[in-house]
C-alpha cells in the first residue's frame, strides 16, 4: 500500500509499505480521503520538529470504510463508514482535572503518531464516529474541522438570536460562522483576504472587511447597538486580540479558538470594565463530533463550497506547495481510494 | 457640618458646609466611619482628574446612621444603621446586556457623584443596606470592599475543597482570601510586601512570597499536583498577569480583579491548551453586599486585623500623606462621628 512519509524539509515521500494487521482493540482503516489542516501546513513547513519522529505519515481529518477488526473490538465491521477523532488519551494526571480531551499525556494522531495519509491506517476503536450512509466520504472528511466548530460554539454556549461575530475567516472561522448561524444566531465574519470575504458571501454570511471598514462602528449597527453576545478570535494575529475586547457587549463572551504562540497584548480593563469572559476552547470531545456528523447529514450547510480541490494523493507536495501561493484556497482533500 | 473637600494637587480642605434637605427618595445619613480606598488615593494623587470637577467630596466606604428621610422614601427610619452601594445606574443602553450595576450610563457615588467624607450625606434610599446591630460601625465601614471580594468569589464560583491562589494581598486580595476560605477553599496568597505577607500568616492564611520562592512549584506542592482551580489576579502589575495564566490546571478559572490601565502581555496559548476562562469582574450587585453583611455580622472573619488605624477626619490630610509613606498599611478609616 502506499503511505505519504513526511521526511522533513518541506517534502513528502510516497512510499510502498505493507499493510499491517490492527491489534488488539484497534480497526485497520481503508482511507478514502484525508483534508489538508492548517498544522499539517505548520508541520510542513517545519513547525513541531521536536515533536515529530521523522518519517512520520500526518494527516487526521480523514473519511474511511473499516477493513479489518481487530481482536476484542465490538460494535464494528468490515465496511462500516466512518470518521477518526484523532485522540489518544494518556495517563490521567492531577491537573486534568477529569477532562480527557486534553490531558497533559494526550497524544495527537497525525502527529504524535502515524496519520491518515496513507492507504491503510491502524486506529483504536475508540476514536471512530459512525458515518451515516447518505453523507459523502468528502464531507465526511470535514468532520473533523466542523467538530472543532461545533465545540467553539459549545463552550461560547451560543443561543438563538444572540449576536456572534467571527474574526477570522479561515476554514475554522468559516465553520464557526455556519454552525452559529444555523443555531439562530445573527452571525458576522471580519476577514481581511478578498477571497475568503467573496466565499463566505456566497454561503449567505455577512461579512466584513476590518482594512476597509471601521469595524466598531460597523458591529455596532449590525447589532442595533447591542454589540457582540459572542466574539470568536479565530485569527491568531495581534490584531484581532486588539479588536476581540471592544466588540463584545457587558457580561459578552470571548471565545479564544486560535493558537497564539507568544503572548499577545491583551486590554484587561475591558475584562473589568464589561465584565467579559474569556473561554479557552481546543479540539473537541466526542459529543462535538455527533453534533458535526448530525450538522452534517442534515446537508444544511454548504459544507462542500469550503473543499477547494480534490486531488490525489499522488500529487500531495504539490498540493502543500500550492496552498502557499493560493491565498483563495480553503479546503483540499486527498483522494486517497 | 465639615465636608472634606478634594481641591486637586493632593490637597484636602475641610470646610463648614450647610446640611441640605434629602431631596425625594433620599435619605440624609450621619455619616461614622468612611474607608480610605485605592481609588481614592488614586484621586489624591491626581488620576481622574477629567471624572473629578473640583471641588469634590470623596470617599464610598461607610457606615452611617439615617439623620432624616425624604419624601417617598419607605421602610427606612431616622437611627437606622446602614452601609451604602455607591452606584446610581443611568439610563438603560442596549450595550448594557440588562446588568444594572455596570451600565454605560451608571454613576459612582464618591467619584461621580459626592462621597461620604462628610458629616451629613444625602444618597438615594436604594443605595441603603441595613446594618445589623451587632456589627460594630468601623466593621461596617469595611462591607463596601467586602462585598467587592464576595462579588469577586461568586463570579469564579468558588466551591468547598477547591484549590484558589490569590495574586496580590492588598485589601481586596485579603478579603478575597478570607471569603474563599470561609467558603471551605484551600487558599493561598501571593505577596510580596512582607509586612502585608506577616499580616496574613497572623490571620491564617497560607501565605508566599513570589521574590523569594518558586510560585509555580510552590503551588504545585501545595495543591498536591492538581494546581489552581481559580486564580484572582489583584495585584494589578505586568507579574501577576505573566504568572495567572500558569497556575490553572485544565479549565480552571482566572478572575480578573485589578484595573489594569494599560494593555499587559498575556500567554493566550494556555487559554487554549488548557481550556481556561477568564472572568472580569466589577464592583458588586445587591446579592453581594447583603452577603458581605451577614459575612462580617457572624463575626468569623478577622475584618478588624484589617483595619490600621482610624483617625478623625480633621487629620484626613495626613492621612492620605501618610499611606504612601506606609508599605505596611491596610484599611485606614475616618472617624466623621
Ligand atoms: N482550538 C483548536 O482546537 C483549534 C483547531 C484548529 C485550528 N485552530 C487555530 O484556529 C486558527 C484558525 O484556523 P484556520 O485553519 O481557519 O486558519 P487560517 O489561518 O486559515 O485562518 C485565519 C484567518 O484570519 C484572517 N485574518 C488575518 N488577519 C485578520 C484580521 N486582522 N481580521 C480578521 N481576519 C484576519 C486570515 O486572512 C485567515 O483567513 C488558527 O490559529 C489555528 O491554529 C485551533
Ligand atoms: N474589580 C473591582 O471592582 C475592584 C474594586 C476595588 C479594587 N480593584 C482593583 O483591585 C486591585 C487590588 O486592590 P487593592 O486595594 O487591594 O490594591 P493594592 O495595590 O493595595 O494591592 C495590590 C497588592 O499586590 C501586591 N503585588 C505587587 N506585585 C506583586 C506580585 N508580583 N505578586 C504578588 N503580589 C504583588 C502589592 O504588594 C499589593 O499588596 C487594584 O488593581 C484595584 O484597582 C478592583
Ligand atoms: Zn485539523
Ligand atoms: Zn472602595
Amino acid at each position: 500500500m502506499k503511505a505519504l512519509q513526511f521526511t522533513g524539509n518541506k517534502s513528502f515521500d510516497l512510499q510502498d509499505v505493507d499493510v499491517q494487521p490492527p491489534l488488539p482493540g484497534e480497526v485497520r482503516l481503508k482511507v478514502a480521503y484525508c483534508g489538508v489542516c492548517g498544522t499539517d501546513v505548520h508541520i510542513y513547513h517545519g513547525a513541531m520538529a521536536q515533536r515529530l519522529s521523522l518519517p512520520q505519515v500526518i494527516g487526521h481529518e480523514v473519511s474511511a470504510e473499516i477493513d479489518a477488526v481487530g481482536e476484542g473490538v465490538t460494535g464494528w465491521q468490515p465496511g462500516d463508514r466512518v470518521t477518526v477523532r484523532p485522540l489518544k488519551p494518556g495517563k490521567e494526571m492531577p491537573i486534568d482535572n477529569g477532562v480527557q480531551h486534553i490531558g497533559q499525556n494526550l497524544k495527537f494522531i497525525g502527529i504524535d503518531a502515524p496519520g491518515g495519509m496513507q492507504q491503510y491506517w491502524n486506529v483504536p476503536a475508540y476514536t471512530l464516529h459512525r458515518l451515516p450512509d447518505n453523507l459523502p466520504l468528502t464531507i465526511g472528511a470535514m468532520v473533523e474541522p466542523l467538530a472543532v466548530a461545533c465545540h467553539d460554539v459549545r463552550l461560547g454556549e451560543v443561543k438563538t438570536g444572540e449576536n456572534v461575530v467571527i474574526i477570522g475567516g479561515g476554514p475554522i472561522g468559516m465553520l464557526i460562522a455556519l454552525v452559529t448561524k444555523q443555531k439562530g444566531a445573527n452571525v458576522l465574519i471580519s476577514e481581511v483576504n478578498e477571497a475568503r470575504l467573496q466565499l463566505a458571501k456566497s454561503m449567505g454570511l455577512a461579512t466584513v472587511n476590518p482594512k476597509e471598514t471601521d469595524l466598531l462602528a460597523h458591529v455596532e449597527d449590525f447589532t442595533n447597538g447591542a454589540m457582540a453576545d459572542v466574539v470568536f478570535e479565530v485569527s491568531g494575529v495581534q490584531a484581532g486580540v486588539a479588536v476581540m475586547t471592544q466588540l463584545p457587549r457587558v457580561r459578552g463572551r470571548i471565545v479564544m479558538v486560535a493558537i497564539h504562540a507568544e503572548p499577545k497584548a491583551v486590554d484587561l480593563f475591558r475584562f473589568f470594565w464589561r465584565e467579559l469572559k474569556l473561554i479557552g476552547a481546543r479540539v473537541y470531545e466526542p459529543e462535538d463530533f455527533e453534533e458535526a456528523i448530525s450538522l452534517a447529514a442534515s446537508n444544511t450547510l454548504p459544507l462542500d463550497k469550503l473543499i477547494t480541490q480534490v486531488v490525489p494523493l499522488t500529487d500531495a507536495q504539490n498540493v502543500f506547495e500550492a496552498i502557499d501561493q493560493n491565498p483563495a484556497g480553503m479546503k483540499y482533500l486527498l483522494d486517497i481510494q
